[in-house]
């Protein structure tokens, strides 16, 4: 590894250490900094902040040159960022980008999606975060946009850190720089899937199900993510792991639990 | 099914279908309303609120009688929320619960737990859902406490809802009925786990890695899961999935981002 005065970032995702988005986001990241990459060796889209207990977890060292390495690891994007801090690197980078996701990670989305459960692993050890994801799921989609923000959000964040226990959760609209209109610091909104299972039969003659659906956003407000999004913006959502809802506190004290 | 004036009640868990706590839930379920239950085939736990893009889910009858039936299903504890709701019931039960867990779900363990995202996916979906959790991993530990507050709090939920937009995270420490003080209505204690990877090499000489750890209470405050818990109190704590650092967006508006 090179200069040491470099930042150190470490960089993961969800869709699979092969996948094109986060070769994008290594090699703008590689302009920045020193950079450790250990990401899943399989597609890992859905997994949420899930941790691995039940197997053994494998690491396998990829890819190496001046200033940077690469492992993939058998796990999720969340065990990815244990085993880096803890094995790989046995200390604490400057930065954690997870991504660019193929697909967008707004609203609801943030609490399935393995690109922004690392990110969130990354605020809750305390590294400056955030994931960034691409409103496209192409397999060959335009990242071009995409590694403009990462690089300038990277070096906001490399300045100026994140507030304390939150992550950041940027999404890029599929539009090409010229044509996205700027960013915009929003809230989740509040929208969900409607679920369709799509039932079939295996050779056998037994059920099976695969889970489809579609997204549905019941928020009108326009300072939400997926306004900005839907208008050319890119959106940026401070994300916190205390799930709290403290407003309601108050009123769960009115209850009789005997 | 029996008599439809009961409350229909959605049980799941994440420690898996035979697990001594849900069959203790499920036990009590039955002599509040009809209880169908869609539980993981094998243990879940930590798989946080993943859900299975990537192989086919299956389900399967195992257990019926006069009010209640019960389904086994390969995918995780939110996989068998969506289920049950689109495929199982076709319609949204009065109220879900998950557990008892075999462990702990206070602090930032709501966000690792299966249990606790299974209720998050129920509040998702408009359903007043809680997660319940007993301080003790053993596999036959004593669940008699947290029988009698899963009905106690399942009544107080199917009577007033919850507050929109929350789950309630129900944890009992490992006590019996008359020595718990209590119930505290609680906020989530600022904690994490630091890892220790166990590493190991395979038969064929090649290193494997298990996830241990142990957990660190930062916080000081009398107001959280973690305090009451200690002094001998139910934790009930009101979890959220609306993300947003609300507080932080000001600070963020600040930057740079061209």
């Amino acid at each position: 590894m090179g200069d040491n005065k470099k930042p150190l970032i470490l960089v993961t995702n969800d869709d699979g250490i092969t996948s094109l988005g986060i070769r994008e986001l290594i090699s703008v990241m590689k302009s920045i900094g020193e950079v450790v990459v250990v990401a899943p060796d399989k597609p890992q889209s859905g997994t949420g902040h899930s941790i691995t207990l039940e197997h053994p977890l494998r690491l396998k060292k990829i890819n190496e040159d001046g200033n940077h390495v690469e492992y993939s690891c058998s796990g999720t994007p969340v065990d990815c960022v244990k085993l880096a801090v803890n094995v790989v690197m046995h200390k604490k980078p400057d930065l954690l980008v997870s991504g660019v996701n193929h697909g967008s990670n707004s609203s609801i989305n943030v609490i399935y999606s393995g690109t922004m459960s690392a990110a969130m692993e990354g605020a809750l050890e305390g590294i400056p975060s955030f994931g960034i994801s691409l409103l496209d799921y192409a397999p060959d989609a335009d990242f071009s946009a995409a590694k403009i923000y990462a690089k300038t959000i990277a070096e906001n964040v490399l300045k100026d850190g994140v507030p304390r226990g939150t992550c950041l959760n940027v999404n890029i609209p599929a539009l090409s720089k010229k044509n996205i209109k700027g960013v915009k610091v929003c809230r989740q909104a509040n929208g969900n899937w409607l679920e369709e299972f799509d039932e079939r039969k295996d050779p056998y003659g037994n059920k099976y199900y695969w889970l489809t659906g579609v997204f549905k956003n019941y928020d009108k407000g326009a300072d939400t993510d997926e306004w900005a999004l839907k208008n050319g913006y890119v959106s940026v959502v401070p994300v916190q792991y205390d799930l709290t809802a403290h407003d309601t506190i108050s009123v769960l004290n009115q209850w009789s639990y005997e």
